[in-house]
């Protein structure tokens, strides 16, 4: 059984904190960063193994039922600010929790969608923020999977970051000389050699040939620039 | 039913191509944003629903159980050079898929992890690249839950982006003014007018108040940045 | 298979006429209602059997998953202004088609809600009247349940009409003269003779020992009235 | 768990107390009406979590399983005279329960069925008052779909009252004047200002734009009526 | 598929035919009894599987769900005078069904019943006669299983007959010699001599030793009298 | 939980005493009719509701998986000489029963059958003897359905005995001058005034208009005597 | 859908054909090995999918429910002197089989046993050789996880052959000089050179290092020189 | 529950001691064979009830879940250098505990597979040994139905090893007088009079008529050997 919060610990729910419910993959990945990053996180799942795995690991975790006022208002989630429903792939549960958290009035919801009509209502409820890890990892993974890429991010529309090495044309010569940004459209962001982390690039960094760069641009660009060899 | 693909088809399987198992949520983003890019795609699912789905969005879209090798040979799975493994939650599927892509020699296979033990499974097996979604997506979002970042990510261990409203200290400065590197540890990469797209940022820069920026540096810096008012 | 309905019968899709969706005893009893006052009625239901026991009986009804976007535009329910979610049980399905319902912008949607929960949710999607059955029947018969009313409606929080046998004390004189509201606080509003149907009453009207009244008045009062022998 | 009614509590079964069997929507409606008119309520479910929502709340309320005698018995319930079945959708469990309520020779037997056979059962049985909730409530809603109705009952066969909105017709004019009957044969019975409650409506009341009113009649009469602009 | 009665086939119904509803082992054996006694039956079972086993064997059979009005009157079963509910296991398909044929008004109406709640509730809704096999037969065999007995059956309360093997006390005798009757209190009805049949017991039959013999008397009596040796 | 026999209980497996596996209806009504007549009975049944609906009812129950040799050893069901298979509908269990009762050598084993196939099954086995109960029910009913029998019993093939009214035509004599043996081929076994109990009928007795009576004979000739007004 | 058999191919049933019943990975082995060797195999399985992948591969292969005496008959299963019920899983189906093929009086019945209670019961019915393979497996793989084994059987209770390489102390010496027997208690019975077949030993035989060789003994014997370094 | 092992006990997996994962027939037989042969065996499976039956049996048996690495952990499991994953017919389990066997560095690792793609996986994750004993018994069973052999094993694809009874023409001679290798291309390895055990064949041994005896030779000549008469 999980520890039931004190009344000092239900304070929690102060500026800052957040409450994290449904602790699978993502909500445990998420309620870990956090907490990595020194944010207190209440996480509260329904299955007492998925508590259980968290437990220590998280300022509070609770096993409850998130689908019931009772319950999340005895743990105080009403006063948080900032809550996150990663429920899984129950939809009802995803639906009912999101209902009461807007229904308490919290100021950020966030909350993972599995399709887009489960999207839609969550939007509907008053969610703020609505996110598809699904979806938008396939997208991203689909330009690694096409070519040379080594990592790949759409920041906008048409605005992307991309991983990768450094192709012939650009090796040995500072940037300001390799007219990157007029031949390829893209500008190398940050470089990093064999062995180091990554480094802003400025106009007199030089690639070499084991460099792994970061090169900013319009997707097309970044795209095709990547598969220079 | 699913169209056979005829022997002239089957020659799909050139370099380039890619054939995509599972056309769930991961699968179906995945080879869309492939097509949208001019791949040809092979979409393969068990589920007749699925196939419909996507019936003329990819260049052929199969209906077949992908854990038979005949089926798969007969489809000319073997003859491609890259496949993706995007089964949603049956492991055991995953697992007896993943294994015939890898006895066929295919020689970029990726695939989707929904654990870590699974993940290790696939690694074992021979799979070259393993994706975790839920669990990156849940990585990534905690940065957003957190504060004011618009958008976040990590390219390495310790270098991020970050999309972030400007903060006012650097409000009708040129970015060469504003010393946001030695102050902040952070670089502006990219800047956004309201109504505009990103553009590359250059010393000349000077950055408004409704404008959206991109900063690259080390992760704690790009995180402080962020919350600046 | 339900009939298809032509592109003319869509049309029903005008001023007056109403989508019901979700044919069951409240969907069933609500569209036949209609039809007996010469109102449209478009009858949608997932159940081969439930469409067919209203085939003929309703203007058109039609076999289709209501949750499905695409199923409820081919059938032109997003042109109607007036539609009735009357699913019974399954709160996806019902909060699925209330969401596209709400998202079509029809003017009047009306639900059923099965929970407090439930009903909470369809008014944040935007549902315009919700609808609790089960919850309404209960209050009111328990008024019956109780003593010797014959029937029993609140129409607002203090207001309520009872139909009721008439106690011996009005009996054998002409209402006005029986002080019925100084007295007991209600007034005889109608008033049936043993073989004829309901009347209303007046100054003169003479109750006898057999008939039946309807009075109304203060929720305590008419049932105080109702308890006289 | 429950608590077991006393001895002393078993006195329950006194004239003018009720057993209610089944506490889900409808019950649970019910047996609250009942003990807000100082009813007392003698509430059974099977279920351990109904039996504890309404905990405090009724007179008793005990977790039991109604389909056998000796635990109906144990509880008294052969000592009621008045009995409601309000169990929801378990055809067998209600048929078995109505069967030994009606074997108890218990005076009052109320049922809910679910439908038209489900009916008859109870009555073959022997049960006194069968109730049909989602029915009724089908029926009456749909006076209130089709247009400007603010609620709607019929309490026989052709003589209903309908709340709406007071038409341009008799406003501003004593009801005497307005010849209300003759011109549209139904009867003003009470009238609500804005922000009061109803009071009956006599010769001498003048309706103003803003009234709520009911009116009586018969059935088309009325609602003819309340489409008057 | 069964055949549908043609109109011609619909007389059955006449006085003396019987319609068995429900053919697992209990309806199946009733029926094919009352076939090899001339007796023209009309058998209806939900199982495909049921009916055509005994398709030809009876001298209809049909499949229908016999819980349906409009089933049961279509084959004209509400024509028949003679009806048995043989069905199974499933109570509520018994008590629907069993609630159709009393309300059609059918002359005899046998039901089994698979426990005494099960019967109860038969007899409320008007069946006239309500077996119940297990029980029954359980009963039966107990006195098989204690001893010598061959065959027992009671047919009212304490008057049994019994079919055992002659004890030695009145082998080699003509029964008016044995003094069966003051002795033992019990009579000898028939015997049986090896390879042969039954034939009625007179005064002078001799019973051998081989014999086997029926007798009757109160229930212990022939209890002790099959306990001899 | 069933009470564990002590050692004194187990020598309960003496000559006499009878062990009934399986307490559904067929084995409850069977192990409490040896009750009544002062044999021992060991009852076991897997379902703790079972035993406890029989708990002091019957010499020893006890909950336990009669499919384990061990737990029947323990039970000491190895020293019974009488046994019976009462086991419902689970054929695995009821096989894996018989199996042990005939490899313990117990010299008395019955059970009950539930399908041709099983008594096959029960019968290579080494069962000494099978029971159809559903099925020599429904042959025995049968012959109640069709006329004016009161009961009916098959003794052998074609040797019966029929409980019935008396018809007109042997009424108000002695039945040595009603010929009833040469012209109906029946003998009048025993006889029942209204009131009284059976008693056996001689040449002396006389048939009165309200007696019911008892006959024996061929098969078919009891069947048409009982047709007689 | 399988082949039915025409009355031509039921002849099968001569002398030395076999009727397989099973076709899971046990009965399939051994139907193809039993085809390998010439012999005339009909293979009768439930699911179409397991008949399907041995269509072509054996002489006959059907599908059809083994428990059915007449799907049997129909096959000519009753004239087969050889059959084996190689069913998986389903103890009742297993036994079901095991029965009729029993009760066909087929000359030589092998049957699959599951367990040990399985393996009693289908010995009770008459089964004439009964196979434990999970059983037998796990004893003959216990020798070869030991130790050096290559491979190891047990003909009887305490003579077993082992397969092993050549312990140094018997290479290069004509086995008649080794002296094996009198210091290990095992005889060479087989030598395989690198790249060759085994051939049998004889007394000349020298032993190389790289052969492997097979010997008989006493079961701890062998074990023991399979230890030999 | 099982006993923890104590530190103590876990210095178990020493050299020589053997882990067995999974204790259905393979994994029971195998481990009981090993201890017989003191080996000290782990027990580990996920059933209380597989676990309580091999209580005492084996030097350890533990319930656990193997597909857990922290629960293998705990048991010292990685200590191990031989290790079988004996698992029944869960592929899922099979794989992820191979997986984690493999993972920590154990040098034989045997499974069990269910099929060949389970085979293929089990390959592929590293494992050293994989067995399939549905499959090989099957193999070996076929030679015994097709005729007179009593025991049949194939150590080598062309090299088999026949227990059979005499046939007539060697019997009565010493072997070096039956020419038996060069009549029939087999070898007499040993040889079973009545009532005793195995002994190994001589030139000298006279073979009687109710000897049982082994001959070796290549797989087609043992078949013809065992068939001679």
């Amino acid at each position: 059984m999980a520890r039931k919060p004190t009344s000092k610990k239900r304070r929690t729910g102060s500026r800052g904190s957040v409450v994290v419910i449904g602790l699978g993959r993502f909500g445990r990945a998420l309620a870990l960063e956090l907490v990595d990053e020194d944010t207190e996180v209440l996480g509260i799942d329904e299955s007492a193994e998925a508590v259980q795995a968290l437990s220590g690991a998280l300022t509070h975790v609770v096993r409850a039922d998130s689908t019931k006022e009772d319950a999340l208002r005895q743990l105080g989630v009403h006063e948080f600010d900032r809550a996150v429903v990663a429920i899984g792939t129950d939809l009802e549960a995803s639906i009912l929790t999101a209902s009461l958290l807007v229904s308490f009035g919290i100021q950020n919801v966030w909350a993972k969608a599995i399709s887009e009509a489960h999207g839609r209502i969550l939007t509907q409820l008053g969610v703020h923020h609505v996110v598809y890890p699904e979806h938008d990892m396939g997208q991203r993974v689909a330009h690694l999977v096409r070519g040379r890429m080594l990592d790949y991010i759409e920041f906008e529309d048409d605005f992307a970051m991309v991983k990768t090495s450094a192709p012939t044309d650009i090796i040995g010569l500072p940037l300001s000389n390799s007219a990157v940004r007029s031949r390829f459209g893209v500008t190398v962001v940050a470089i990093k050699r064999p062995g180091e982390g990554f480094t802003y690039a400025t106009a007199e960094t030089v690639v070499a040939a084991d460099d792994t760069i970061i090169v900013a641009g319009r997707t097309r660009a970044t795209e095709r620039f990547s598969e220079l060899l």
